[in-house]
């Protein structure tokens, strides 16, 4: 087996768990966040200090690296991990959902995906195999299988991929009136089918390779797509098609019903969420893993992360702004001199700093917001697995407010007579 | 005295010193190389890393402070110092050198410059007094005189500073014919005139004011820009109007005949210079300080230094080279193993990689590649500082071949039996 895992503690009132996840790279702690490297790099992050953010653990973009530089040339140099100068433990996706909602022409049938590369035109095929190939060759330490991701349930969304549904829509009015109901049981007919292939392609014994259920929003669909994908012996499964435009009430009440449907003695790894109070909803459901390009994205665009919610660095409001982004912080930029890494006079960085980095475009602006906001959702994390252990759920509430939202608020009052 | 050098070791056979300045906020070893943070930032790299190269002094630019975010507000949020988060010695310029170059619409006369804003087209006046009035605000260490910096001698020259020499023709042409010496005079004695109302202006006890001499390629001309000046007393004195556009062999030829008749007991500046040969030919003639954008500039072009000359990242050659950019090197990029701050397990970074991350405009390729340039610096004035001690001219010119160009051979040789 490439993959262990050990859960040291279970929450009295939840499903949450604290547990040890051992690769061939490396361990790292659950609930564990997972940074985004898209194409081999967190976005203008070292790979160091990756590390000292807290992160144990992060993900590749398979999709991206097949394009550029090619999982060949990935492989050539040693795969992923000394591609990309990070010695601890990586995961890729399959490439299927960048595939789906990146591409501009693109064609799903039941055998794979056929699309245009989006650097050259040229046509390009995934299959469960190929997909799996791929992954072999670009070395991860978990790879994922290559599934059907259906649009959301609400093909109207505007709040995370448009394109994507909107490329959904397209494919699917070809064959007459869009049914959704009849596209989500295609998707998960052809996921369990799918994920057979990807298990027979599978031939590193050093990966481990990860299923997907699907279902959109329909508890019974669901239910019966990790029925068929737990029919695979596998070492870790994950909850795809979450986050994908849909309200935070159904993403926790998907994730509840969900979670605890996968194997109990196996990680399970929530993909693509989320915000903070989406990534709590989720422990508390018992799942372990998550990856969300939040952090880097929104740093880059001058959104900082504070336990009080999102701050926007350019507004004006902070032109004289001599505090950091958020006091209490061991970030790099709110307290240089907490992290070993700094000069030992560091001096904490004000937001009237930023913004003037934001104003003049240099690129220190989204470094140090991306910095602090990785750092957030390593604490946050953190934070949970500290939590989960002492019990104190009403500490945890106060300490992040951010978290206190949607069905936040009930799921943690539940909790918060678990003291020890 | 808000600054003081003291004078370690002179070398026998040149007029290079190995010394110590100390100011303020700190020392630097001389001869010093400071890496330049134009907008208070040195593009793309945090203030503990510009400090882990090896720098211990940077520059900030006087004129992109004034537009944004303006010297008011950043002495209003402490200094340049703690605006930057850089805890140790800054200079700045005076800014007259990007008004002069820089601005679309520019006027000169013998009270100072007028142009227009490059940000928002505003009408800005920049005089002596105003020059020291902002760097007083902007509260470096080091400030320099606001001087008369002229067109180089060759106004077809295209190597630098092209837009500055357009400038200037410009200016020049609207008073009649271009007449070269005559404008070295009047850039001579505005220079010194102005150095004189520099100083009766400067009012900051804790920070120290250089003048600038300058006179253009021509010898004589330099002698009487160095007397004029350094008839003003002042903690340290700069060579200014070197590397604009004159061949290697006229900088060597000027910083060979000026640096010797800059006051021997203080620290001597040698403006915007520059190549490695420039460089040691400049530190052979005696001078301890230089500034160049070159590491910074060069690294986001994907231009690396290596002691054998630069190499172009992108080049098609790299596409598969496994080999760091400098087998030896020990910046974070070539040898991260080797430094404090990267995880114990990290791993080199293959040219390959690098190649990637600038085909697919990711920001940690300018970020590797200005790292790894600013350590290739300071790693070359780290062995000039313990080559002016040991003596071993020999080894020096052995271990950087790219320092072996122009004048330079000839230089080295005649150093070569000063062994101890």
């Amino acid at each position: 087996m490439s993959l262990e895992f050990a859960i040291h503690h279970r929450c009295a009132r939840s499903q949450a768990r604290v547990g040890l996840v051992t690769t061939p790279h490396g361990s790292f702690d659950t609930p564990a966040f997972m940074p985004v490297g898209t194409r081999g790099t967190v976005k203008g992050i070292l790979p160091t200090q990756v590390a000292q953010t807290g992160a144990q653990i992060l993900l590749n973009n398979t999709y991206h690296l097949m394009l550029r530089p090619g999982a060949e040339l990935v492989q050539s140099l040693g795969g992923v991990h000394r591609f990309m100068g990070w010695d601890a433990p990586i995961l890729t996706d399959s490439g299927g959902y960048q595939a789906y909602s990146m591409a501009d022409i693109n064609a799903i049938d039941d055998d794979g995906v056929s699309f245009r590369s989006i650097i050259d035109g040229s046509k390009i095929r995934l299959t469960p195999e190929r997909a799996i190939e791929i992954q072999n060759q670009l070395g991860a330490d978990i790879i994922m299988a290559f599934d059907d991701c259906p649009p959301s349930a609400d093909p109207g969304s505007t709040t995370t991929n448009q394109a994507r549904l909107r490329h959904a829509a397209a494919r699917d009015t070809k064959r007459g009136s869009y049914d959704h109901d009849a596209r989500l049981d295609l998707a998960l007919d052809r996921t369990a089918r799918w994920l057979e292939r990807c298990a027979n392609a599978h031939k590193r014994s050093d990966q481990a390779l990860f299923g997907i259920a699907q279902g959109g929003t329909d508890l019974d669909r669901r239910s019966r797509s990790i029925e068929q994908v737990c029919q695979v012996d596998l070492p870790g499964y994950a909850i795809g098609g979450v986050a994908v435009g849909e309200a935070h009430d159904d993403i926790v009440r998907v994730v509840a019903h969900a979670a605890p449907q996968l194997p109990e003695a196996k990680p399970r790894y929530l993909m693509g969420v989320g915000y903070e109070r989406d990534l709590v909803a989720a422990v508390l459901a018992g799942c372990d893993m998550f990856d969300c390009v939040l952090p880097t994205r929104n740093g880059r665009n001058a959104n900082a992360f504070t336990s009080q919610g999102q701050i926007r660095i350019r507004n004006a409001q902070y032109r004289e702004d001599p505090a950091p982004i958020e006091a209490g912080c061991d970030c790099l930029a709110c307290q240089p001199s907490a992290n070993a890494w700094a000069t030992p006079d560091g001096l904490p960085i004000s937001r009237a700093y930023l913004r003037h980095l934001f104003s003049t475009e240099e690129m220190l602006g989204p470094i140090l917001v991306s910095l602090h906001n990785l750092r957030h959702f390593q604490r946050l994390m953190s934070d949970l697995r500290t939590t989960i252990v002492n019990g104190d759920w009403g500490g945890f509430a106060n300490r992040w407010p951010v978290a206190r939202e949607g069905l936040l608020p009930e799921l943690l009052r539940g909790l918060q007579d678990d003291k020890p």
